[in-house]
């Protein structure tokens, strides 16, 4: 089956000429060939040889490979334009056909999407006058560089917004407006590594793999604790892992959710471990990974405060989740001290730099003014309890219909047992780790939705075990025996 | 005057409630006291004094300070709608008004913009249907992930495209779609580590900040270089710094265009440079930052080639400077074999996770295929052939007037005596470093709005020259003796 992946094949002598994949096929649909190389991909995954993989080239050698190359068979390939096509129209209005069809394909991926915590119910009708700008907040959010066209002041709305949700006053925080949640990791991290040069980068196990992505990029020590059956991180592994580390100081990465249970870390445990452990204020540096819960955790009852009244050094967040935008984005909000030992000055863009990218999006602040502003915390705080309430109601009709389940406190993801057909898996577009999989349950994912979902996994579940070649998996040692119901424990 | 950039003021009391600036002004004009404040900041500059600042606080305490704080009194406010908002349609009206001045400020900023490099002349309209979809090239671009609203297929045509115009074999090279060109010097020079590991990170001193902000990020041991007056690198400094450090390895950073200058390194002398010091090919890595240049050098007569078949590593471009993009985004090509020492395998997303961002932004790929398929090749050598006539045209009226000014070869970016009025700077959104300025000459720039400026300029500086208070300025330390038409060197 690998076979069908080869990247060692002979070289496309075309290469600087046409291609040899027709840009204009008449029956396009991106789709049906991608559909079947996922498959391939998901079975490696299933098989656990997802990794490189080593094979012998034609010299012998062993190269690695790399997986998916064949997307270059279904992509579009941009080819040069006919000298007449501007008379003819022919380029536009093959260019329309293909947008057209893009179009209903993503209207249908869109409809059957339950397994990323993305929003996908907006609407920035009002927005569109704008895409004829090319809008860049260039640098820093709080100083103007000499490029006009920017949307700072929108940006800053925004900022004040989230840093009066964690209750940091606007005097005393810096932020701006990322690329995405793992942006917003990478800066929270790199913070505290220059705060603390010499200190180790503590993150659960199940924490989002741009934390471990940042430990390797910024050449920091990192420690992995142990997780607990919720998802959250074992405080206990942690003390012991920090009082056999004493001698430097701590940076640690607190979930806000973890990315495939909901997990939401005990932060003021997290801190009194800390403190039990010897480290003092200035010897720990905390970032909490918020990206989809740092905005839903406000909004829910009884739940613990992420806030800057604690001893965090940084919150991130994710734009594109909760308040749902058309391309990814986030928030990264810090007290403004930190951000002085990163800062230097460009005079070429009279802005200092102290982002990442510095060259930023300046649509992704409209887009998030404009929800947060028709929102509100009462609009987010009705849409945080309807997730909630469908998620309990995703989770109660799996377990009645005998499927092993698990929703965490304060979380509105769903994880349960991975189902057993792949076709099943992408149609719906599952998340899956090992025998889990889960539904984050959006203010996008309605009951009828879930009722569509529940109706067709039963219904096919029942196909799968009737031949005796499937039974329910143990899910055991990912959420505990309790919400398993495989055969041994149900 | 820095009284007025205070960070150290009393908190403000209203944090949590609504805050104290109103968030509807009748006459909502933000960037009158952006003006102001770039003044300020510009005079900073100008003082050299931009750095963080020391000043004591309240309690005799020695802060540092950030400039620019001052954004919270010009940014719109995001504020809780009033319960009846949706009956009214109140709150809908409010922000339509806002949208509405901030396009007309933004069409102002538009037409008066020359300093970055930036093609401000696109037209996407018929992608605006799809501002609906959440799209999200998660993870590797050639890696289907299991989230089905994706641009893949669009993506990988656009780096088929970049990867034919350097020369690299379809089945011989990874990229993927960035969120800027600091992203891909990032991703470039971080590739560069990982092959060698203990390398030292060469850049010639005009390169752009983002090379130097890798270098303190991945914790590289990083040696800047001389530049000649035109901005290239000094080669004979190169292999001077090259053979006192020739037990490590070599990473290079090679300009295919400066920031201010426009000048392109000479990468074949580069390549003999580091070949003279003994470097063998195992022993070196370079990335090309061609950020406005990688795409345009392909284009013009005669131009050395930035192209795989030479000892190169990774090159990255902008996608919205050249090409024309309503946000931030560029272009990441190396060679297949250095992307797999970076690759780990992420199950969650079913995706190899080798880019820097994980989530990326699916809308960039559209705007890139849909440019690059009306243009072609054909389409962006007629642009960059205009671009560098206009940008004679103005190097040469500058001249005429009597105003020192430098046009590289190979370039578009006229480099010219900084002018003494910073209304007039911040009018034409000059990038301004020291006594220079510069104008790009993008796509967007024509002749008739060169004119409208070379007029203003000439009337303005007889003005700025009349009373005395200033002289033309001396260049020749930016742009050598030839270039410079100060009193002294005219």
């Amino acid at each position: 089956m690998l076979g069908s992946v080869d990247v060692l094949g002979s070289i496309d002598s075309s290469i600087n000429g046409a291609g040899v994949v027709g840009w204009l096929p008449e029956d396009f649909n991106p789709t049906t060939f991608i559909q079947e190389l996922v498959h391939n991909i998901d079975d490696i995954v299933v098989n656990n040889k997802c990794d490189s993989q080593n094979y012998k080239n034609n010299n012998g050698e062993r190269e690695k490979i790399v997986l998916g190359r064949d997307m270059h068979t279904v992509s579009l390939e941009i080819t040069e334009p006919d000298p007449d096509d501007e008379v003819t129209g022919e380029r536009e209005a093959y260019m329309a056909s293909v947008l057209s069809k893009y179009k209903k394909t993503l209207t249908e991926k869109t409809n059957f999407h339950l397994g990323y915590p993305y929003n996908l119910d907006f609407d920035y009708d009002a927005l569109c006058q704008l895409q004829h700008f090319s809008i860049n907040n260039l640098g820093d959010p709080f100083i103007e560089s000499n490029y006009g066209v920017h949307s700072r002041q929108f940006e800053v709305g925004v900022l004040d917004w989230f840093a009066r949700l964690w209750e940091l006053e606007k005097n005393h925080y810096w932020g701006y407006i990322t690329n995405c949640g793992t942006e917003g990791n990478l800066h929270g991290i790199l913070l505290g590594r220059e705060v603390l040069p010499d200190g180790i980068l503590y993150a659960s196990q199940e924490s989002h793999y741009s934390v471990f992505k940042a430990a390797r990029m910024y050449r920091m020590d990192c420690v992995k604790v142990n997780t607990l059956p919720s998802g959250q991180i074992d405080c206990h592994d942690f003390k012991a892992k920090l009082l056999s580390n004493k001698d430097k100081p701590a940076i640690v990465n607190v979930n806000i959710g973890t990315t495939v249970k909901g997990a939401v870390d005990d932060l003021d445990l997290v801190i009194k471990k800390l403190e039990e452990a010897g480290f003092s204020h200035d010897r720990f540096y905390i970032h909490c990974d918020g990206a989809l819960f740092g905005l839903m955790l406000p909004f829910v009852k009884r739940a613990p405060k992420v806030s800057f009244k604690k001893a965090i050094g940084s919150v991130s967040v994710s734009g594109h989740k909760f308040v749902g935008c058309p391309m990814p984005c986030g928030v990264l909000i810090t007290r403004l001290e930190h951000v002085n030992v990163l800062s230097r000055n460009v005079e070429y863009l009279a802005s200092r730099d102290a982002t990442i990218m510095g060259s930023r999006n300046g649509h992704a602040p409209l887009f998030l003014w404009y929800s947060l502003n028709r929102k509100g915390y009462r609009g987010f705080r009705k849409e945080v309890q309807k997730c909630l309430r469908n998620a309990h109601y995703l989770k109660d009709r799996l377990v009645e219909a005998g499927i092993g389940a698990m929703l965490n406190d304060l979380s509105s993801t769903v994880v349960f047992e991975r189902p057993h057909d792949e076709d099943f898996v992408r149609k719906w577009q599952l998340a899956c780790q090992g025998n889990i999989a889960h539904v984050v349950v959006m203010p996008s994912v309605t009951i009828s939705k879930l009722d569509d979902f529940l109706d067709e996994l039963v219904q096919n579940r029942a196909l799968w075990f009737r031949e005796g070649k499937y039974q329910p998996r143990c899910i055991a040692s990912d959420v505990g025996i309790n919400n398993c119901l495989c055969a041994l424990h149900s």
